[in-house]
């Protein structure tokens, strides 16, 4: 039987309703893993060890009883330390932050809770998830970054630490970290999972986003969490589906649009460029139609957009206390904050109204084909300490509101995890899942740290 | 018989309707009064006079054919100059719009015809729907002003040129103007009729406003556009009940707020708080309950507030056109737009956070009665041709987005007439209608011009 650690959301939640694992003993293997490696690789900010034992417990109890068929029955999740948790600790790896306990959980821990998961514990962040590294370490070579801001979530889920963790994308936040250590990650569409009760960076751009090792299980905390909540000035009223059986209907061989030309491919290493043709290739040979996409003109205007809205925003958020604080914050964030503050009201709203035309555009794209394809990174994890990594290949995406998926794809010369990323058109999440179990399925790989493995 | 010109709209549609009035009778009735009046009073940019008879014509088909009983078959209606209109100029009474005909009706413009009314012509605004002051003249008093933006519609329709007109509020822009020439406004909750087709000061304040001669009339052009439109992002998807319905049930003697202290009477002439007090005194001797309601502390900084916005978002608007004419905007608009472009983006997005706290408070306060009572404007319309008058008592509510309309009073010593405003809480109109026409009638006044009666 496989080691607790090695199972995915799915395999562990079947096991623990069929009677062969109990929550609690899953519970400890995973506790004594976080043992074995938190010293090395620097995940965790807060884990409260009696409270995810005594939840272990009370969920056991219930499966005992045989009346909890939940979908996530006594599946630890680890939350990036943005989210609130009602009597625990929300520091947002911050100074400002270092001392607030909160008074309620956020809406899309509580949804987590009702579909029988079991907070793990707080996950290190970069600070206020913005770009001043983490102390969090990549489980593939320690000399290299894990990404941010999700960093200590990624790492954990990477590492075995817990099969699934909450994080955040404002810019490239999930699905980077994502890439950077070999894990799946999705992006929802904006307004998909409700925000309230998580530390805002960026109102208008912030999405909850779910680090996980398959697909499925990415299909499963979406669906325990997605849904409108009025609490969320950005929530969407769109209906919620049953992601399962929509990724079931999108089971077939997809067709895919490569976005070979411009943007991703001139902005990636040459092994990269390579790795995503192979990529390609392998799945055109399983099956799949690829055919290349051209990407509207407005993408060029991307980056710059999403980083006047985001340091606008940031700055909003951040005054009250910036006023009288600003030498608490990190380097990155405190110029990030500065510069949002100098930006013109008319250049912030002229960003906003080409986000507008730009998510026109890229759904048109998107609805061409079943997803979009590209490489999840320019290039694998950097080899420094000093940075979280580009945010090129996410950040766009962010800014449109498009759901995105990376899914694991190769190791890299250095031995570092590649990956692709998959985009679909706005709340068409079912369609994105199905596409990228059926590559996830092509490809077949089972990646993992070597040295964590 | 009455004369056509003095019917109102319900007036006038029920006569069409049984056949006493035919619809070419009644537009050529007040083409003739506009020949008589224009010269004087410079309320109208573009009459299509052919339009106007071959529309009436064509109702006066329908009902001969016994096939129309819309709610408001050949009734013509004003539009001020910022609503699109298939073929025929859309100016804004701009020298940057001069030449601009628009390829499709505004919605609301689109819906006032299925409802079966005709276009009667586009009516004055001030330059671009702000507070550069128009040619228009106010038919109480030619020396002083009709007030702004909406003073073509508004004099239109005080004057006898037609039953209704549509004009728009940012600021004080239909209640402002409808007080200074003694007719009825409303404007709606934010977002209950679509901008979509109206040229825009600030997206986030811009409302459809109502001018008419009775609140029944406002009541039946509020049901003719209510609704949602997807064209316009600012739209609520707040279901649309029957108003006339509505305000038969708020049909007995309302529970009214007044509001005497602070803000409104602080602002007023010692007239204005006397004729207000009397007012509210003859309302209670026909039954009303009215108590004293005091205003919460955010109250303060709604104008401030609401200019931050409207400066910032009108700045972004004209942004591309002012960038190469400046020297073609009017002095005070022009000064807004240079405002604008200054104010950085915190600042902006910090009176947005504001603004929904204040909605939320106001909100709470409006819930506390059927309506609340304030004068409707400081002073009566001032003796100043180079302003269109003071819109701080319509402001706030345009910023809070809570509905507001405007019954006429009485007349002040200077022969000018004088209003009272009520508000309510927001998608509340069919309450507020109720209330409205109640103190309409318990106060029982025909106020017309004396020299266009």
């Amino acid at each position: 039987m496989a080691q607790p650690h090695t199972l995915s959301v799915s395999q562990a939640a079947e096991q623990m309703r069929g009677g062969q694992l109990l929550p609690s003993d899953y519970a400890n293997a995973l506790l004594e893993r976080i043992d074995a490696h938190e010293p090395d690789l620097q995940a965790w900010v807060t884990i409260d060890r009696e409270a995810v034992i005594s939840d272990a417990r009370q969920r056991e109890q219930e499966l005992e009883a045989g009346s909890d068929s939940r979908i996530m029955t006594g599946v630890p999740v680890g939350l990036k330390d943005i989210f609130y948790t009602a009597g625990m600790k929300t520091t947002a790896c911050s100074r400002i932050y270092a001392e607030f306990v909160p008074e309620y959980d956020a809406t899309c821990v509580t949804k987590l809770k009702e579909a029988g998961a079991i907070v793990m514990g707080k996950a290190v962040t970069t600070e206020f998830a913005t770009s001043d590294p983490s102390p969090s370490r990549n489980p593939w070579n320690r000399e290299h970054t894990p990404g941010g801001s999700s960093s200590g979530s990624s790492v954990a889920v990477a590492a075995g630490m817990c099969p699934a963790a909450l994080g955040s994308q404002t810019g490239g936040s999930t699905c980077r970290p994502a890439a950077y250590n070999g894990i799946v990650g999705l992006k929802p569409t904006y307004g998909r999972i409700s925000r309230y009760g998580v530390v805002p960076v960026s109102w208008s751009l912030d999405t909850v986003g779910i680090l996980v090792r398959t697909v499925t299980d990415a299909a499963i905390l979406l669906q325990a969490m997605a849904g409108y909540d009025e609490n969320d000035p950005g929530s969407a009223e769109e209906p919620v589906p049953d992601f399962l059986q929509q990724m079931d209907r999108h089971a077939g061989p997809p067709r895919l649009g490569l976005l070979k030309t411009g943007y991703f491919f001139d902005r990636s290493t040459p092994e990269v460029r390579q790795h995503t043709e192979a990529v390609a290739a392998q799945l055109a040979q399983a099956g799949a139609t690829v055919i290349d996409i051209d990407l509207p003109d407005s993408f060029s205007t991307a980056p710059d957009v999403q980083r006047i809205v985001m340091n606008v925003e940031c700055a909003a958020f951040h005054e009250p206390y910036f006023r009288h604080r600003a030498d608490e914050y990190g380097p990155r964030l405190r110029a990030n904050i500065e510069m949002g503050m100098l930006i013109p009201s008319v250049t912030y709203l002229q960003a906003q109204r080409l986000r507008r035309e730009f998510r026109r555009d890229l759904t048109a794209v998107a609805q061409q084909v079943d997803a979009l394809l590209m490489p999840a990174t320019p290039a694998p994890a950097p080899r420094d300490l000093d940075t979280t990594g580009d945010a090129a290949f996410q950040a766009p995406w962010t800014s449109a509101g498009l759901p995105t998926v990376v899914v694991p794809s190769g190791v890299s010369e250095s031995g570092l995890p590649l990956g692709v990323q998959f985009a679909a058109a706005p709340f068409d999440e079912g369609r994105l899942l199905g596409v990228s179990r059926w590559c996830e399925q092509a490809l077949d790989l089972d990646l993992r740290p070597p040295d964590y493995n």
